[in-house]
C-alpha cells in the first residue's frame, strides 16, 4: 500500500500515512487534536484545515464556501489523502470568523460580464471657452452646448443644486468641469439626461452607487464603483426599528400612532446613514460622492422607509399603497449620499411578497437555468416562488418569529453566544454544541433551533406529533414550570447561569412555523399541479436562510426532501438583486419582468392551506412518502 | 345757440350754458370748485368727474384708463357739453384713490378667448373598485388602472408626498378621489403626467394657480383660477430684500458675502409668502391648494429667488449662470404653495435683459400688430426691446437709480409724500406741484423728478446743458450748500420742516440716466439702420413707466419725440406676462420663442454708445431734429 508523508503547520509535525486516510485521522496519530463536535460528520465545519500543497480529495466540502475551496480549505473529516501533503491548521478563532463572516466579506462576483453602458450613471468633463462680451451665453447654456458638441448628449437637464454651484464650479476650475450625468431613470427610459453634479476640474477616477437591502432585522449597504461595475466595501448593521418592534406587523402597529411613522422612518435612514458613512469612510470618499441608490426590502420596510403609512398592509384584504415607488431623489427622504442622487426602490408584488423577493428570483438566477425552481427566503414570514421563468408563482406564509427567537423561551437572534447548532447522543440523550463566538451560551438562535429539533426527533426526545418523552433515562427531559422541557445546557456551562431549555410550548411554536412553510410549499406545487419532487433547484435566499442545516430541516419537515445537492444556499439575495439592478439596466428590466410574471397566491383566500397545514403539524409530516430519507433514517433508528 | 342744462351731483345745483362749454366752466358758473393744478390742460387729472347721462364729447382722455371712461370719468378740463348732462363731483379722495390703485385693481382681461386645454394642469376625479381578497392590486396601481380606463391617461407618474396621503386620502374618500395632474411641464413637453396632490371625494369647484412678478422693488402676485382662466385677488407689496440694497448690483454684492445669498433668498420668498397667504385669505382658501407658479423677474432676482448665486453677473463679461431654470417644485425653496407645485421661472436672454422683458414683450402684445415697436421698462436700469418681431433687438443701459430716488438730494421712491408732479409758473418761477396721497410732501419720486426737470427747462430756469440759472427774478433759485439749486416746495409747506430742493448734482445724475435711456434706444435703431421715427408704438411697461408724463419725458429728451397717441402705458407687464404664460402653453411658448428670438446687444461693447450718451447729455438733445415738438414749444417761449 502507497503511504504519503502530511506535514502538519504551524506545529510543524510529520506523519506517514496510506492512500485514503482522512485528514482527521492523520492528525490524530500525529497527536493534533482537531475540534470535531458533529463526531466527524462533515456537519459543524469546525474541523476545517488549509490544504498547502499536495494531493487530496474532498468527499464534501458542505459548510464550505467555493472561495473556502480555492483558498484551499478542507474538512479534516471529510477529505482523504492522496499524496504527499502540507496542511496548515488554522488558529480556531480564525475558523470561527470564517464561518461567521467569510460570506459577507468574499468578493462578489457578477454572473454577467459588466458593461458601463448598460447603466445610467456617466461622467462627462469638458473644456469650455471662457465667455466674453462677444459671447455673453449663460454657464449653463455654455455647458450644455459642450456638452451637445462633444458627447453629443441633448436635451440635458440639470438639477437646481448643481445650478446652484454651476457659475462657482465652472470658475474654480478655470472652465474645466465633469458633469455627473443620469443617463435616464429607468422609469423614464426614453426621457432626457440629468446633470446630478458638477465638479471643478476632471474628475474620473470613481463613480460611486450604492445597493441597499432593507431587511426587517438587518439592513445592508454596498457601495459599488459603477466605473468597474465592482462591489468596494460593505457593511451591515441591525435595523434601527429593532427597538420599536420585532417583526413587520408590530412595526405597522407602531407607525399608525402617533408621530410612530415618522420616528419609524428617521431610525432606518439613521441606520442607512451609518452605514453609507461607514462604507464611504472605508474608500475614503465623501458620502456626497454616491450619485444612485437601488433599494431592496420587504414591502412594509419599503413603506417605511419612504415615509408612506403601511397601515392597509396588516388589514385585510392586505392591500400596499405602492408596489412600486416612484424614482425619487435622495434629499427626500435624508438618505445620506448626494442629495440628488435618485433612489430605486425595486417592485414587490404584494403586502407579503416584496421587493427582497423580486429581486432575490433574480439574484438567484433562478431563471437562468433550465428546470423547476423553489426560491425561498425565511424569516418571520416564509416567502417563497415556484416556477420556471415561463411562470412564476409566490405565496407568503406568516411563520411567525419563532425562527427567528421569538416566542421561543431561550431564543434569541444569530449574535454571539447564540447556540447556533445542536448534535444529541442517540444513547445518553447528552447535547453538545456549536455557540457563535465561541462563548458559553445565552440562548439558541433559529439554526440552533431547527438543529435541536432534529436530533430531539431523530434521537427519539420528541414523537412525531412533537411530543417530549419524559419517561427517557437521563435528567435532560424533565417537567418544568411550563410543562415539559429538554435541558440543552447546563446553567454551570452557560453565560446566563440558568439552564437552557427548549420548552413543550416552544416546540409547538417551532412545529407551527415549519408547518406553515411547508404548506405554503405544498399549496403553491398543488396549485400548478406539480409536486415538491418535481422541484430541481431549491434556492435559499436570506440571511438565516444561509445557516440552515438542510439535513435537520428536512428532517424536521420544514424544507422538501430532496437531495441535499438540489439545495443552493444564496446568502442575501436581496442586497445582490439591487447590486444587479443598479449595474444592469437588463437586470433592473428583469426585476421588473419577475414582477409582472410573479402571480401571487394569498394564502388566507386559499381553502388548500389550511388542510396542508395540518398535515405538516407532524415531525416530519403525515404524509411519510413525502419524507422517503427521514423514513429511511428513522427505520435505522 | 343750443342751450343745455347740467346738473351737479351731490350738491344738486343745475346751470344752463351753450354747447361747447367746458365742464370746467359749467362747474365754475354753477360755484363749484373744481381742483385744476394743471390749470387746465388734461394733464394732471384732478379734475375728473363722472358723467351719469346726456350727451359730451371728451377731447382728451389723458391720465384715465379705458375703464375709467367706461365708467363715465371724464376730465372737467377737456370735456365739453353737447347736450343736457347730469355730473356727479366724486370726493377728492375718491379720485386720489382711482389715480393710485385705479388700473391695479382693475379686472385683469385676456387678450384671448381662455381655453382650459391650452394648459396642463387638470383634477381628475374617479370612483375606484375597493380592493379585495380576489382583487389584492396595490392602491396606486388601481388609481393608475382607472384613470387609464376613464380618461384614457397614461403613464402617469406620482410625487411622493402624494403617494404618502394616498392611502388613507382613497379610504376617507371610500374610493373616490380627486388627482390634481400636471399633464407635461413646459420643459417636457411630450413628458408623463405627474399627479401633484390626490384629494377625498370630488373636488372640482376650483383649480388654483399664481403668476408672480419678482421686482427688484415690487413684488406681485396674481391669484388664478385655471378653471376659468380668471386673476381672482391681486396683491402687492416691497421686496423684502430692499432694506439689503435698493438696486440689483447692491443685492449681488450683499449676496457674495457670507449667509448673505441665503438670506436674500429667504427675503424674497418671506415677502412673496405674505402675499400668497394674502390673497389665498382673500378666496378663502389654502396655499396648499395652489398647484402651479409662473414667475417673471429680472435675471438677478430669479438667481435669488432660486438661490443661485448671481455674482458674475456683476463683474464683466457680465454672465448669468442661468437664463432658463429648469422647472422645479416649489419645496425647493419653501415657497408657500402646494409643495409638489411645479415654479415654471421664465426664460431671460441676458444678465440685464431677463424674464421681465421677454415676458414683457409677449404681454405687451408687441408682436400682435403691425409695424415697428419698442419696448421699454424703466427702472433703475432702463431695457428696451425694438422690433416688429421678425427680429428683436434688446439692450440695457444702466440708468442708475437716479428716477427711483436715490442719487437725488430729496428723491424718494413713489409713495404717500412724494411730489409726483410738478408745474412751474413759466413768470414767477412758482411751482405747484400734486403729491400721493395729498399729504405735505417729503420729497419727490421718479415721475416727480421728470416733470420738474421738464418744467425747469421749458421755463427757463435750466439751460440746454442742464445747469440751473442763478440770475432768475426768484427766491426759488439759488447758491445751496452743495451748489446751485432750485427750491420746490419751502420748508412751511413740508412734512419735513425743511426746504425740498433739486441741485445742480442732482440735474447732473438725471441728465446721465435720461441720456443714457436715449441713448439706448439710438443705438438700437441705428444697429437695425433704423430712426426712432420710424417707430409706429412705444409700449411701456413697468410700475415706474405708468406714471410718467409723457410730454415731460420728452421734453427732457427721455423717450423719443413722437405723436402721443403711439404711447402706451401697459403697467406690470412683466407679472402679466407671467400670466399669460401660467393659462397658455401657446404663451408659454412665445416667451420662449421671444427669448430665441432677441438679440441683446451689449452696449458696453458698442462703440457708438458713448458717443449717442455724449449726445443725449444735453436737454432735449444736441440734434433738435430729433425734437420737433420741444423745437416749436420753446421757439414760443
Amino acid at each position: 500500500m502507497t503511504t504519503h508523508r502530511l506535514r502538519f503547520l504551524p506545529l510543524d509535525r510529520e506523519v506517514e500515512v496510506p492512500t485514503g486516510t482522512l485528514l482527521s485521522e492523520a492528525a490524530q496519530q500525529a497527536g493534533i487534536d482537531i475540534l470535531m463536535p458533529c463526531g466527524g460528520q462533515g456537519r459543524c465545519g469546525r474541523c476545517a484545515v488549509i490544504v498547502e500543497g499536495g494531493e487530496v480529495r474532498r468527499r464534501s466540502t458542505q459548510r464550505l464556501s467555493p472561495e473556502d475551496v480555492a483558498a484551499g480549505y478542507a474538512l479534516a473529516c471529510q477529505t482523504v489523502v492522496e499524496g504527499d501533503v502540507v496542511i496548515t491548521i488554522p488558529p480556531q478563532e480564525r475558523i470561527e470568523r470564517r464561518l461567521k463572516e467569510g460570506k459577507r466579506a468574499a468578493r462578489v462576483e457578477l454572473p454577467f460580464p459588466y458593461d458601463l453602458h448598460d447603466q445610467p450613471l456617466r461622467k462627462f468633463t469638458v473644456t469650455l471657452e471662457p465667455p466674453s462680451l462677444q459671447d455673453q451665453t449663460d454657464d449653463w447654456s455654455r455647458l450644455r452646448r459642450e456638452l451637445a458638441r462633444r458627447y453629443d448628449l441633448r436635451e440635458v437637464q440639470i438639477s437646481l443644486p448643481a445650478l446652484r454651484k454651476l457659475g462657482r464650479v465652472l470658475r474654480e476650475g478655470e472652465w474645466t468641469v465633469t458633469a455627473v450625468v443620469e443617463l435616464d431613470a429607468w422609469d423614464r427610459p426614453e426621457g432626457p439626461p440629468r446633470i446630478l453634479d458638477i465638479l471643478p476640474g476632471e474628475h474620473l477616477e470613481s463613480l460611486w452607487a450604492a445597493a441597499i437591502d432593507i431587511g426587517t432585522t438587518s439592513n445592508v449597504v454596498w457601495l459599488v464603483d459603477l466605473l468597474s461595475g465592482r462591489v468596494m466595501a460593505q457593511a451591515a448593521d441591525y435595523n434601527g426599528q429593532i427597538a420599536r418592534g420585532e417583526d413587520v406587523i408590530s412595526r405597522i402597529i407602531y407607525a399608525s400612532k402617533g408621530d410612530g411613522l415618522q420616528e419609524l422612518q428617521e431610525l432606518v435612514i439613521g441606520t442607512l446613514n451609518r452605514l453609507l458613512e461607514k462604507v464611504a469612510r472605508e474608500r475614503k470618499i465623501s458620502t456626497d460622492e454616491i450619485y444612485k441608490v437601488v433599494v431592496a426590502g420587504n414591502s412594509t420596510m419599503i413603506h417605511l422607509f419612504a415615509g408612506i403609512p403601511p397601515g392597509p398592509i396588516r388589514l385585510m384584504p392586505f392591500i400596499t399603497t405602492v408596489n412600486q415607488l416612484p424614482v425619487f431623489p435622495a434629499r427626500e427622504i435624508g438618505l445620506k449620499v448626494n442629495p440628488e442622487a435618485t433612489v430605486d426602490c425595486l417592485p414587490g408584488i404584494a403586502s407579503y411578497v416584496g421587493a427582497d423577493i423580486t429581486a432575490g428570483v433574480v439574484s438567484s438566477e433562478m431563471c437562468g437555468l433550465d428546470g423547476l425552481a423553489l426560491f425561498l427566503d425565511i424569516g418571520t414570514n416564509g416567502e417563497m416562488v415556484l416556477g420556471d421563468c415561463t411562470w412564476l408563482i409566490a405565496c407568503a406564509c406568516s411563520a411567525g418569529p419563532a425562527f427567528e427567537g421569538a416566542g421561543v423561551v431561550h431564543g434569541m437572534r444569530a449574535t454571539v453566544g447564540a447556540i447556533e447548532e445542536v448534535w444529541i447522543n442517540a444513547e445518553t440523550y447528552e447535547a453538545t454544541y456549536r455557540v457563535i463566538g465561541g462563548e458559553k451560551p445565552r440562548g439558541i438562535c433559529g439554526s440552533g433551533l431547527i438543529s435541536l429539533m432534529a436530533e430531539m426527533f431523530i434521537t427519539g426526545v420528541l414523537d412525531k406529533s412533537g411530543n417530549i418523552h419524559l419517561d427517557l433515562p437521563t435528567e435532560r427531559v424533565r417537567e418544568g414550570k411550563h410543562g415539559p422541557e429538554y435541558v440543552v445546557a447546563w446553567a454551570d456551562d452557560t453565560a446566563t447561569g440558568e439552564d437552557i431549555v427548549i420548552t413543550a410550548v416552544d416546540i409547538d411554536n417551532l412545529m407551527r412555523a415549519k408547518a406553515a412553510i411547508y404548506a405554503g410549499f405544498s399549496v403553491l406545487a398543488r396549485s400548478v399541479g406539480l409536486t415538491l419532487a418535481d422541484v430541481s433547484r431549491v434556492l435559499i435566499g436570506g440571511a438565516f436562510g444561509q445557516y440552515i442545516n438542510v439535513e435537520k430541516a428536512i428532517q424536521i419537515g420544514m424544507l422538501p426532501d430532496l437531495d441535499y445537492d438540489r439545495f443552493h444556499f444564496l446568502g442575501n439575495t436581496s442586497v445582490r438583486g439591487a447590486y444587479m439592478a443598479l449595474v444592469s439596466r437588463e437586470m433592473r428590466r428583469r426585476v421588473d419582468e419577475v414582477g409582472q410574471m410573479m402571480t401571487y397566491l394569498e394564502l388566507s383566500a386559499d381553502n388548500t392551506f389550511f388542510d396542508e397545514f395540518n398535515a405538516a403539524m407532524f415531525l416530519p409530516h403525515t404524509d411519510m412518502t413525502q419524507f422517503p430519507s427521514v423514513a429511511v433514517l428513522l427505520e435505522g433508528r
